[in-house]
């Protein structure tokens, strides 16, 4: 197709939301849509494929620290793709920009001179939030939500795990496997031990959960949400509503005002006025 | 529909994206198509209603201080309509937990013992990293990304401004009309003066615009957005990444590698590393 050639190659980062397909916004699909190549991680929605069925789909996933494809030969090979092929997608999970290491996949890009695009998404903490009903701003004592990742590696490349106090709302990234540690954490960097946490995984899709705990409780949390991707909530944005927190006193998920099928786990050592039905 | 009738009314909070019709979530799409009442804001982008031509569209839309039409009206209206109505969607700009006092709504249908569900969307913070291509997150260096709002209300009701430095980058929403003031803000809280910021208004649209500011300088991004939704990034995502910042110091808009036309005026002020090209 002449036509298509004489256009300089493009490369969209697509950014395919927290896991379920439908979460993926108008834009991103129409880039599928017309997508040759999709260069994907191994978290994403298989049913996503759908749209691009005709697409060569390249797994170039890497989980954790197994990092089983490192970044050097993702970029490597999206610079191959992009020089050989027009309609490069390169889909990546939640928002492209919030821990998805995207500058360094721009930036092999632009030493070979390729033009990109980045199409937004919806990050975790967001679909985290939608899935309890429960917003992350409040009105006039949440005026403030930070996304933070829980880990990140010291001088020496190990595992580290980062925690402070900087918001109303803090929202962590990739904690599930250290919840304790991280409530501990939080609780030397200044948060009361009874502050709200809500932890949330699959956040979007129809087997989410949700579960609700205080922050010395935390632990609590970690056999729940064993092996699914998880983002906890602390602070103002992860205290339930009004009357949800009735709900969340209730034993059944039936008694939930949510449309989707959640399971809220309340603390029974959670105590106190937020916890008392208004 | 006897078989609808049967059903509990339900709610759908939709988040509409930052703007462009084609940010929405499928999700957000199905529940909007299927809607037979639309309680909407007036930034919300008209095209949308393409989706949803037999329903009844509802104006409700708030700006700024002037709240043309209360949040108790809101509410109201929005239990009468879930009352009478099914498919009754309230589409919010942004990502509805995100500064759009979702809370006050949500608690207003529990209060009449309504169901609601929340999409999550694509908030503005993210739609202008996207539209600049810059992550807000950079590995090793930009761990935590702050959401904030610039302006929020005293004692008596008054707007004020409100500044911090948190995270490595801080993204201030709804801080337009008063960038000098923030500059000033930011610099007492403990940002260098040649910090790093980018100014983003309508974020995701054709027309939206980027530009590149030193915090010293901020003040002069006031006219070229003026009148527009605009973000203001602070800090580490701030920065344009190695080439990029090439383009940047490059007089026409042609010389960026994005694929929407993008304004990017760099700050004559600006000098240092960050402004050399690698």
């Amino acid at each position: 197709m002449p036509d298509e050639r004489s256009r300089p190659p493009l490369v969209s980062f697509v950014s395919a939301g927290p896991g379920a397909a439908d979460l993926i916004t108008l834009r991103g699909l129409q880039r599928l849509q017309r997508a040759r190549v999709v260069l994907f991680d191994a978290l994403t929605d298989p049913a996503l494929r759908d749209h691009a069925p005709k697409a060569r789909w390249i797994d170039v996933g890497k989980r954790g620290f197994c990092d089983s494809m490192r970044q050097a030969h993702i970029n490597a090979l999206l610079v191959q793709w992009a020089t050989r092929e027009h309609g490069v997608v390169r889909l990546k999970g939640g928002d492209a920009g919030i821990f998805g290491r995207l500058e360094e996949e721009i930036e092999a890009l632009q030493a070979a001179g390729i033009p990109y695009e980045v199409v937004p998404g919806v990050t975790a903490a967001l679909a985290a939030a939608a899935a309890a009903g429960r917003p992350l701003t409040r009105r006039g004592r949440g005026r403030s939500v930070a996304l933070t990742t829980a880990v990140a590696t010291d001088a020496r490349g190990q595992p580290v795990l980062r925690s402070g106090r900087s918001a109303d709302t803090e929202v962590f990234y990739m904690a599930g496997r250290q919840l304790a540690a991280l409530g501990r954490r939080l609780q030397a960097a200044g948060w009361p031990d009874d502050t709200a946490v809500m932890v949330v995984s699959r956040a979007g899709c129809a087997d989410q959960l949700v579960s609700d705990h205080r922050l010395h409780g935390l632990a609590a949390a970690a056999v729940l949400h064993s092996g699914r991707p998880t983002v906890v909530t602390v602070g103002v944005g992860a205290q339930a509503l009004g009357q949800a927190r009735a709900s969340a006193d209730c034993p059944t998920p039936a008694g939930l005002n949510l449309h989707h099928e959640v399971s809220i786990i309340a603390d029974n050592s959670a105590a106190g006025a937020a916890s008392t039905p208004a």
